[in-house]
């Protein structure tokens, strides 16, 4: 398979397609973007990295962090953490209150924000400097020591974040936040404030097309289980309500952020992350379903 | 992958645990049945074909005829199909009223209730003899001329459907039933009465394995792509709202139906069918889904 | 207090009033009336009987047959009729499913769809010959053997019906309705089809501003505690999801039907029914409630 | 009518009854209150004062004082506060987050936890120093310059006040907040707090019996409209999702508090408060409900 040719022939129509959807302007910094960049890149566990467009300029990741989090959690307390987040699809919009209060403030699986928030709590509660180790561990993954948060984005969320302070409390109310509303929520708006590249986005997902393992110094980071687990859950879950579509369209495990990137994930073979800033009215990356839709049908390879 | 010895080995396990869960009593037939059938049926795209246990004892495949049917209302009708029924995991109990309100009458998915009654109507719409048609489907498929509904299953479930009548008569009042509620749902309760064997099943989805071709004659039934498609919405959806745990656990598309049957399918390599009466507190085959989850993990393949 | 002026001035302001609202085209027999009626009839318990406008003319009761349906089962039954319905109001439209859903198949009030059928299937319960006790019962408060149901309503209303066929099934499914679903709705069909003028309907509400008892014979109805209690009723559920606004704006307890019909009831005072057939938004009579606002205005006397 | 002796009566025969339900421990400082305190008091529009038991000791109001802040508003801002807030019986449980975000933020009426909350909210934008002009108002209404707020009470619930910190976000994340959320719940937890006996209770509501006047000076508090208002408010909303049943068995408009008081008023006659700290399962005083329906059946007189 050539990955090279086709990514070029793919990012080609791509960049040709009118550019529909809308910034994410609920999130006053993230209005400023330029909303037509693109860019993409594919990292394989055959130790191919390609490339194409804005590939290497940091795009702010948002909720693809909520990965990073949730196996940062799962490598420190285990299976036990499913008994505080569930790992079912939601069926409704990503910010739902209504759901949550009918299963007694569980969440519905890691990705949507309530699962986020449990697991920023769970994290504070076994980690001293959880934004330090929270980093560290990015930095690992993607043999990167040049990630950081975006104090200002983590700002501006917070400074409109109303719905996540009562969520985060709603949750609190409901005795599955064991630590104070404020603290988790610093937390959880400075994670989803960090910034990263395509190419560090593909690079720092690669192990989870690899066993668990990092590419480059064959290091487990989460075990073959473990890691089967995560891809299964960001294929149910990792799209909010458009979950099921991007199965159906992609047929790939991946995550979206509202900053416009989206990073998919083909076991045994690559991982890969693109990045155009207008989402569709489901709130992911407009151009980034149709480029990964059309490299999967082009490819002739999914998980399906 | 010595297939045969993993499968006697897991079976054998399966077979010395206990037996938790219950009959589902509410189609009152079905609480006649032995509730410690256990058997398994496995169909390679390589031409193997192993079973152990009561693999060639027949069931009622009960849901898992939602498969049949929109794969034949797929295979007629094409993509316009999804304008009358969703794509993405329901998060609800698998008969819910209440999302479908919110819905607007377009069912979540195909393989809730509410999804399977509308491809019921699709199929009467454009058959003239549904039952006929869709008896010989799946006869078809499984290369065996031998199957029937059983009458007295259908019976005793409309003797009880209560729910369904009131589902089928809500989407009706919703627009999106274009037939009368009473001629849908003495096909759906028809449709559903299906007997076969795990080796039936194992055959008749094997061609969701091999990209769509039979593999005995390679005689095409879906195309590569109308077949990833419903391999993905299996994986998000055939679980009703244990889906996650079937992705996270398993790891391969599948269904299953109240009969204590599950099909599962691993593209590019086999279907695999277990039957054991006794469901879950969702609905699910207790040993079938332990049965799975063993088999994965000995073989060490999902698609994850 | 001069109701026969105050009566007449109201009325020359509601019918130079501009006509808004709709009417109920869902009922398709509904359709056909003439859009401009207006009536009202006024009785007192002091023998004062005083209409206006169209108040002799016939009007399809639809819903308001649900307090006599009510009365009727709660005089045979009695008290305990509450365990199979409650008594408080819904705070959702008058057809939703989800609460019942919610309510494990108790309805939340006697005056919603739900249940008004479940009152029916208390009524086949309990009487030889349904249709003909109910009109009697129906006869003999209002003192008048002329009354009769409209078989061409009731069948027009069947014949698009589903979301009641809907509905009675589903609550059938949680236990609640003992007899089959379609004589059930037969007899809820049938009831709503009655047909009376404003005059017929303020003189057969009146021994609910009389204690329970006649004006015209003394003879007891409803004890005093049992009328007291359908007047409680009347006013927090008798407008669906604008019970609070009725209280609110007007101050009387009372009923609406579809017809365009209105009934008010003040105790110790009078019964008034008013018919103007649009509707506002919320399904009840646009120039009805605008009638009974204005006169418990000008009258200066309301319960609160 | 003699009051005095069916008030007496009614009181032996309360205390007598076994006392059930539960104190509302959740919030910690009630939870030391005397179970066992019982009081009430009834003030007529033609100055009779009779109170029996613990009449004069004070309890902390919680709820009741829901009404005092509406009133407030209504006089200072008129008809426009009904845009922010809707005058419909909620059907759900007092707190539930569920149904304002289907109603885009406006609470269905004053009285549950998320309207009281725009009303504190419509009074900071409006008053200078809300805290002391509420208080200020309710002294006038009692005539009594002695009320204070419990700063203790206020400490408490804002200690455990998750879900109403969750219920203030949330109402601001869909726009019907206008101040900052911490300011408003600060005014919200304090006016809660306030301390007033059955007997100043029963004298501040005295007004509301008596078409919005003080029977004292014959100062007018609310217009006639207004007051009639009020009172069908606190009658289809006044008692959470029990105020269908208490409308049933008592028949008269009124309001509870989660510190075990009601207040109830009759237009033209009365008003009346009893208190007895233990809840029925709805949150409602269980002695002080049947108090009420005792004394409206044996003075057989209610508004219905």
């Amino acid at each position: 398979m050539n990955y090279k040719e086709i990514l070029e022939r793919v990012m080609n129509n791509v960049r040709a397609e009118k550019s529909l959807g809308k910034l994410a302007t609920y999130i006053p910094e993230l209005g400023n973007i330029d909303p037509y960049k693109l860019g993409v890149h594919l990292s394989t566990v055959n130790n191919l990295d390609v490339g194409s467009g804005d590939n290497q300029e940091k795009l702010s990741i948002q909720s693809i962090a909520k990965v990073f989090s949730l196996c940062l959690a799962y490598k420190m307390v285990g299976e036990s953490i499913w008994k505080r987040v569930d790992v079912e699809p939601s069926g409704n919009p990503f910010n739902s209150l209504v759901q949550l209060e009918a299963d007694n403030g569980i969440p519905r699986n890691p990705f949507i924000n309530a699962g986020a928030i449990v697991i920023c709590d769970i994290l504070i509660s076994h980690l001293e400097r959880p934004k330090d180790a929270f980093l560290s561990f990015v930095k690992e993954i993607s043999d990167n020591p040049e990630l950081t948060f975006c104090q200002k984005i983590a700002d501006s969320e917070k400074s409109i974040g109303y719905r996540n302070v009562a969520l985060c409390n709603f949750i609190k109310s409901l005795g599955n936040i064991k630590n104070e509303p404020e603290e988790v929520l610093d937390f959880y708006f400075c994670l989803c404030s960090l910034e990263m590249s395509c190419k560090e986005l593909a690079q720092a997902f690669l192990f989870l097309a690899n066993g668990g393992k990092k590419v480059s110094d064959e290091k487990e980071i989460l075990t073959k289980s473990q890691t089967k687990r995560i891809n299964a859950l960001m294929q149910t879950c990792g799209f909010y309500d458009e979950s099921g579509e991007f199965a159906f369209e992609v047929g790939l495990p991946g995550k979206s952020g509202v900053g416009g990137g989206i990073v998919a994930v083909f076991p045994g073979n690559y991982s890969i992350a693109v990045w155009s800033p207008k989402l569709n009215a489901k709130g992911n990356s407009y151009k980034g379903m149709m480029f990964l839709e059309m490299f999967t049908t082009e490819t002739e390879a999914s998980i399906f």
